[in-house]
């Protein structure tokens, strides 16, 4: 078994242009695009006239060297080229410029047609997937990928970047195509790239290949390093802390528990074939006795027969040990403010009590990925303090003595750490709820960056400033135990995505015209006058003409918040910019409608607690409208509504100036609320008799619409636009 | 000249692996690193050993070629490799890696070393620019590039779209290199790319070139199109509006101007020798006219006398009509809530009228464009309404009909655009301001994603809701229009980065373990107790040891953000999330303390308007926060902070519940108002009685330290997290 000396070591091996040194923690393999599709027959490659020989004689290196770096315990990065199933992520260039080449005889199908091995290309199909002998072990990295190079619209830079990865050993296919192209993009990245000549391979049989190596390490290394497999496998075996492939079964004697709780030394005795069982047996006999030494740790205790029920059922399910979830058999605690089914959430506040019906998300993922759940643990009531001396359930003390403080708000949850009770402890931080327990207890309190692990079911202390916090015994426990937990949870309206993906240009083919948009329903059409509906349908009519699909949204979020804009306390945001006895002092100097507007604000006395709801609510109406804008086939390029519902005279609105007025917003107010951009176009024009129903009324009246598309999206709805109004003129013509 | 039919026609040209079809509207031109660091004898590339009469030979075809597009009236993308004069943008492989080789000889001089040329690759130097005969004209776009590839970490992605552009015909040096690489990643993207073969060279004289470009249109098509320069040319001679290029001399009979005042067709007539001074002349006839027909547009008019000095500047300042800035000589109007220096801002709302002593940035932004100033327009007071009548200044009406409303808040600003007085006008937008007007008057209004453009300088409405609107005659003005004026502003809390820099890795050479911390001013410190003090001291040293560099900081907006979680109305969120009756029903099932905080919370009476004043306050020294983390030599990458001041007995806590436990959030209060990650670190123990002052005390408490980044930097503060851990262990062993 290699030491901790040996994981930090820095390996060397012969390389052009010279010696490639590797720090072994901080090296992964990527391994490129070793799918069906691209490797066996009647797959993608093959069916575009790819030799399938060439690139075939990379699987048996690639495998040696996939085992050689398992054994060294190196962090392992598998990508996959494919598209969502409907297409939405593959740009129209990729899809139909091969297949256009006149009198094509060779790319006879395209990406997403049904080939033998599925449809092709396609994430989810049998064709997509990794070859069976290179097949991804549980905790590696996959990343699926819409391009030839890993780095666009993936998240392969942030998980790299998670496991501290600097150098990397690259193999896969093709040489030519997004082996190269990946080895660029990380080198501009700064990870210092190795490609290995045998683990890699083209369907070029000409000299494409060769170039490809030449140029990465041409120049004394313009793009990286290249070396040959042996001395790498040379390098690398020594250090094989145990050859796990093809060995499911453990060894004969069990080893001992050391009581080592942490995860990474957990994960290791299990793969050498410790027994959870023998974990929780020990584990169980410390509780009782800390039990003694301070009886507030835990709210709720799981029994030591279902917790060693749970050891078992582990065992059963997970009996080979050589793929193993990341988090198996690791025993766990739970701040009482985090929902478990079926148990009580106390928040160490009685009247809040209550027995929820479903998990927090965290909490599930940790069951999933194999973790263990001893207990629920003690709390500063609501989550609100920062000593632990606020709860009903007793007054934790710190690990180190009993009459110093552990911390709070999650004061059990660092205890049952720091007393070495559990491997790890989910906990929540809001104001350092997180952070000081654990610092009194001499663990690690990580408070990741807010939205990068779900909050949905937990109590909420202040909900646009809570976070989940892990409290470990080591970084490296609380990084592996981030990237094991962070995930974009859409129904968690503070969650943020790990990347932003960017879109993609159509840039030929049919999908180049082609748009979609939605409108609002009916009933909120019907709050237009006559002529502005009239015109509204007359757009609709022209934007399907250019290639426009009217797809069903969900209107709400647009409507929830545009009256949260002035139904609301935003309005009082108004007042927020000025001092505040000017309304008072410039009464007189103002305009009479606006003077009452104000009124109005001052008068409904809206709360800080009522701002906090609208806030809250906006955060949820926004996440909404995400959706409704999504990357995928079902979302929209924009939304398009009548600028505004009718155009009054102005003796109409000085004779009821307010409500004249909101109705005017009906299809404009959500646009900040949202954080929407949106463009008024002309749309053009119609009679005023129309209008005003007065046959003698003379002249025409402007119709427009507007496209609103989401945050960032200005360029896709403004070329959306571009084409409505260069066809308006073309009509007008 | 061309008509609008040519500039939307698709062009096609004989290439590899067959015909390139391209719609010429939609098509740019990407000119790779043409810079002298790369061309010209001293500079970077031959210093590295390249050969330089092989990349010189693509200079002339490469000048053929852009002088072409340019009279096609194409986009041009210049792109600049180099990197910022700190080298923070470049990655210690980067700068090591060639120079590291054994015995090297060639690479003598690496990034940022002073050559003849200036130091390489550096920014702002004379070697780092373009070379003179393909010095770009104003209004091109310039990408300053960290990598080889042109879409790392810059807003290549981003401009293209914004312009609408699908297809990239590329050149430039050094074809295996950057060239190759630009085209890989324009492919992923989507855009449809053809490479000039005459256009690009390399420094390697061997296959390179011709393998780069085969890999390029192999398969038919693997990643584009490849096609000489003559069928090229052939294509886009014919379209020359005229060929600028040298005939600085405007023609001797100045064209008539024909009253079409959008931007586009304005440079256009400019370019071919129309005076500002007769667009003006013309303009204020029209301006005299419509006011009789409408008197209420204007707040503050121009004199003629100032605007036609003002057209006289500007042609004097720009003889060269082939190298206009975009906006030259285009008249433009301002809403009345934008500051313009020495001008009242009235906000159509005499008790905030004042004078600003300095001008909106968007203002300045347009001016500096070569815009022409013509005066500033009619508003709903406060820039509250969507009516247009509620002004002291009189109630503007649409420009179709005179009983009809013009729409407001921006109601003189669309009614100015849409009688055709200005090309465009700057407005702004909260509830629908910059969108229901145009609607009304028959013009464009367009409100970009907020933050897009600086809303520094003009009176707020909500300001977390407002931004800027633009309103215009076409969609292809208000496209332009925003892509002058869209900026990050680091100064306007609510503005967004165009993108978002990503930092790279470092994986080799010093830098690798170098990194910058900050740590709170001694007054802050001084709030701890003895030992956290003093081990706080050890940490800082013990840092230091492993590479860290002290770096002063503004310890300002950490120590705001934390007073700003208790002190202000964020503790009413807690309330939020419960019920409005819950505190009075629950209050004898509450722990006593949190009746005594909530109760405290009810009694502060937190008003909407104190919430958002705490909101706007929280988005400024977010802001701030960032400063102090950003991307650059001053920026430093993690605040380390002691975990708690001190830890208290749990006896002293329950004498003095509230005060205790607020101080104890000293350094963590901050964590989330400022969306902080965050770490609490074990950093070694204390004697008890170094605590107590005790000396019969016995055992040890334990000493915590935090290190907090920025947001979404997790990955980085935990690495360095995890060396401060390991050095820990060391020192322990």
């Amino acid at each position: 078994m290699s030491s901790t000396k040996d994981v930090l070591s820095v390996l060397s091996i012969d390389a052009k242009p010279y010696i490639y040194s590797f720090p072994l923690q901080h090296t992964a393999l990527l391994v490129i695009d070793m799918q069906r599709d691209f490797l066996l027959a009647k797959g993608f490659g093959e069916i575009q006239g790819g030799n399938l020989e060439a690139v075939q004689a990379s699987i048996t290196p690639t495998r040696k060297l996939l085992e050689a770096c398992r054994g060294a315990g190196m962090t392992i990065v598998h990508t996959r080229e494919g598209h969502v199933p409907d297409l939405s992520d593959c740009p129209s260039s990729k899809l139909v410029r091969q297949a256009a080449t006149p009198n094509n005889t060779q790319h006879n199908l395209i990406i997403g047609d049904k080939g033998e091995l599925g449809r092709l290309l396609v994430r989810g199909e049998y064709g997509h997937d990794i070859i069976d002998e290179l097949k991804p072990l549980p905790g590696e990295v996959v990343i699926d990928k819409p391009g030839k190079g890993s780095f666009w619209n993936t998240a392969i830079l942030h998980k790299l970047k998670a496991r501290a990865i600097t150098h990397l050993i690259v193999s896969g296919v093709t040489t030519e195509c997004c082996f190269a192209t990946s080895i660029r993009e990380a080198n501009d990245r700064g990870f210092e790239c190795c490609g290995i000549v045998e683990a890699t391979s083209g369907y070029n049989d000409s000299n494409f290949k060769q170039c490809s190596l030449d140029m990465i390490h041409w120049s004394q290394g313009l793009f990286g390093f290249v070396a040959n497999l042996q001395p790498l496998l040379d390098a690398l075996t020594p250090l094989g802390i145990q050859s796990v492939t093809g060995s499911s079964t453990p060894p004969q004697t069990p080893p001992d528990f050391d009581g080592n709780l942490t995860i990474s030394s957990l994960q290791k005795a299990f793969k050498n074939g410790l027994s959870p069982v023998t974990v929780i047996e020990a584990l169980y006999n410390k509780i009782e006795a800390y039990h003694r030494v301070d009886p507030a740790v835990w709210i709720y205790l799981e029994s030591r027969e279902n917790a060693l029920d749970a050891a078992k059922a582990l065992t059963v399910k997970y009996s080979d040990r050589s793929a193993l979830p990341p988090l198996f058999g690791v025993p766990f605690s739970v701040k009482d403010s985090i929902d478990i089914t079926g148990l009580p959430t106390t928040t160490a506040c009685p009247p809040l009590t209550h027995v929820p019906s479903a998990s927090a998300v965290v909490y599930d993922k940790c069951l999933a990925e194999g973790a263990l759940f001893i207990g629920k643990t003690n709390l500063d009531q609501l989550a609100t303090g920062l000593t632990g001396c606020r709860s009903p359930y007793g007054i934790p003390h710190s690990v180190f003595h009993k009459d110093y403080i552990s911390g709070g708000s999650s004061s059990g949850n660092a205890v049952s750490v720091g007393a070495n009770l559990v491997s790890f402890s989910l906990a929540t931080d809001t104001a350092g709820s997180g952070r000081v327990p654990p610092g009194f207890n001499g663990v690690v309190g990580y408070k990741p960056t807010r939205g990068t692990i779900s909050f949905r079911g937990v109590t909420p202390a202040c909900l646009s400033l809570d976070c989940i916090a892990l409290t470990t015994h080591t970084i490296s426990d609380a990084r592996s135990l981030w990237q094991i937990l962070e995930e974009y949870d859409p129904l968690d309206q503070y969650s943020k995505p790990v990347i932003s993906f960017e879109r993609h240009i159509n840039s030929i083919g049919p999908q180049a015209r082609a748009f979609k948009f939605g409108i609002p329903p009916q009933k909120a059409l019907s709050l237009c006058s006559f002529p502005h509906r009239r015109k509204f349908n007359e757009t609709v009519a022209t934007l399907q003409k250019l290639g426009g699909v009217l797809t069903p949204i969900d209107w709400s979020p647009f409507q929830n918040a545009g009256k949260l804009l002035y139904d609301g306390t935003f309005v009082s945001e108004r007042l927020a910019s000025l001092p505040d006895d000017w309304l008072g002092k410039s009464r007189s100097l103002l305009h009479p409608v606006i003077v009452q507007l104000m009124d109005a604000v001052v008068e409904r006395q809206s709360t800080a607690v009522q701002a906090y709801r609208d806030l809250q609510a906006k955060a949820i109406y926004t996440r909404q409208a995400e959706q409704v804008f999504s990357y995928s086939a079902t979302g929209i390029d924009v939304l398009v509504v009548p600028t505004a519902p009718t155009h009054w005279k102005i003796s109409e609105v000085l004779a009821d100036p307010i409500k004249k007025n909101s109705h005017l917003g009906e299809f404009t107010h959500c646009g900040n609320v949202l954080d929407l951009c949106g463009v008024a176009v002309p749309a053009g024009t119609y009679p005023v008799k129309e209008l005003s129903g007065n046959e003698a009324d003379e002249g025409e009246l402007p119709f427009s619409v507007t496209f609103l598309s989401g945050s960032r999206m200005d360029a896709e709805m403004l070329e959306i636009a571009r084409r409505f109004e260069e066809s308006m003129k073309e009509n007008a013509c």
